[in-house]
């Protein structure tokens, strides 16, 4: 009647890893939102909306939404990257003491992902930090050096995965690896400062680019399984995680706002993980909404500046369906919806492609 | 430097199969919304909004929150199991012709499933009906006679898996199969008749049941499918694509909600889908939400009947929620959260413990 007891395969030691981080990571977070949300606003560390559209003239349409989230707390992306470095260490700590078979901290794994995911974190925070105290012309790091700095970060990524890695190869799916000699650095360049501005312009709603962080990550912690890297998976679990907790918070109408040093860091983050696993083809479908509101607001200056008409009512493009009248949470959980749709299309892309 | 081409593997067929069957359900569901709810709006199929409280008496601090509802359209349900069944046969000729190797007609696989939600759907329907036109005492179908036509129906199904299909064990994950003997046959019942009220008790907010209804089929599509049931994973993403279009439309402020022609048959067959796989004890994870929703209707009566008092401001759960304070968007939000996190720990559980 009975079969054997529940066996310890390594499936399952794996699973627990992998679910056993995500869970203590959102542990930690939740715990942690109330009183961080509470130094937030001891600290006065309000969102200053900006008043002037990327061209240099007044938002109008811009601020006639927004003004009214003028003094939400900003910086809650440090909840996210603090509970993931907590649990990565904590991970570390119960090693050492013999509950978990494997820190979180692998060479091989999972160090890039750490240390891009701090950098980016520290480039964002000085943003948020020039956007709070109003330093700087366009009350934010100036466009220039953030995303200077933002390149030099993923240039030292890109020459390390190259020179000390060996990376050299993209994988088309189903097809097989293509070489890209020298190439991959650019390539590499482009993707992490691609992404890392995409989740940027995604976070304009309450609650969006949350969600679709969980929605990518998640996605990555399953592509990752699936390649053999279960620290990784790990890791992306953690994100998740602690991004849950942020996201209970941040729902509307938001307590908090993750800010740049949320936005850019796991932007990057998600970059380098996409390299990492070679599936630099399948990260357009995992971050599909992200792809979406970059190209309208390339789309929408390219426009003004060529052709002086817009193509949007504003840009990025969920402020676009604001404006034509659906209230924030619709816009937001129809994204989700989106997002995890071809989510999903690009992990069973990325699982059936896999081997060839 | 390129592999072989893209192989057409058994494992990419059915992948094809299960995704494009959701899509095409999509696509048909989406399409036929906007003119099936002008039709909804012309033949005047709006809701009533009760005004009884459970035990009869008058529901204040419901109708306080929700009497703006009345008049949104109901029997969207409609839209879903018509565009489910519409794939069905579409697909029964596109096999025919060739295009498609397998239909989603299946004996082995797909017909008890399919019967249940076009049964369950017609006193459903019904019910709606008697609510739209005010017949009978309570706005509806008197609770008594559709829940003893459910009941009928439930023990048929459970008479015919027991008798006909031999169907008297369930599966423990990681340990293995029970035998329960006659006993199969009202643990059949309870599952069905549960999982169609639950899902009834948790349609009360625009998007909450829809998007839950959505993650639940959707683990059941991988369950389905590492069973190696690929027509009824098919169904179980025809299922997710058909609400998934409902959705968009239903996501607050709603166009239109299901109605119990929605809820109790899709409840239904989710019930019949868990008994069909032998996955009754994943079943409570997959379905979270809706069991906890019941419970507090449970626990909220049983409390008010022998101590006189309430345990909730308002059940089921998600008016305590709302009558606290949430605006609806952010219950709806956090429970489809709570309801994706767990239904994902289920599925993990089911597919590892499937073995054994």
């Amino acid at each position: 009647m009975f079969g054997n007891y529940f066996p310890i395969t390594d499936t399952v030691r794996h699973l627990i890893l992998i679910i056993g981080s995500g869970f203590l990571a959102f542990t930690i977070a939740y715990l942690s939102a109330e009183p961080f949300i509470g130094l937030l606003r001891k600290w006065k560390l309000g969102k200053n909306i900006r008043t002037l559209a990327s061209d240099g003239k007044n938002a109008e349409l811009y601020n006639a939404l927004h003004q009214k989230k003028t003094g939400t707390p900003t910086m809650g992306g440090i909840l996210i990257w603090g509970s993931t470095l907590l649990t990565i260490l904590l991970s570390r700590a119960l090693t050492y003491f013999g509950f978990f078979e494997h820190s979180l901290l692998s060479r091989k794994e999972t160090y890039l992902a750490i240390f891009t995911l701090g950098t980016v974190a520290l480039l964002g925070m000085t943003d948020d930090l020039f956007n709070i105290k109003g330093w700087g012309k366009s009350k934010g790091l100036n466009i220039k050096p953030k995303f200077f700095w933002l390149t030099v970060l993923a240039l030292l990524g890109g020459l390390w995965f190259y020179y000390k890695l060996g990376y050299n190869q993209i994988h088309i799916p189903g097809v097989g690896d293509f070489s890209l000699g020298l190439w991959y650095i650019p390539l590499f360049v482009f993707i992490i400062t691609g992404t890392a501005n995409a989740v940027n312009f995604t976070d304009g709603l309450d609650g969006l680019a949350g969600g679709l962080i969980i929605i990518a990550f998640g996605a990555y912690a399953g592509l990752s399984y699936a390649h053999g890297l279960f620290i990784l998976a790990a890791f992306c679990a953690v994100i998740c995680g602690a991004t849950l907790a942020f996201l209970w918070f941040n729902i509307p109408p938001a307590r908090f706002i993750m800010g740049d040093t949320g936005a850019l860091a796991l932007g990057a983050t998600l970059g380098v993980i996409a390299m990492l696993t070679n599936t630099v083809l399948i990260l357009p479908f995992i971050a599909a909404i992200f792809v979406i509101e970059s190209l309208s607001v390339i789309i929408q200056l390219t426009s003004k500046k060529f052709f002086k008409r817009k193509v949007f009512l504003i840009a990025p493009l969920h402020h676009h369906f604001e404006q034509l009248g659906w209230p924030e949470s619709q816009v937001v959980m129809r994204f989700w919806i989106v997002g995890a749709l071809v989510a999903t299309l690009g992990l069973l892309l990325g699982l059936v492609g896999m081997g060839d």
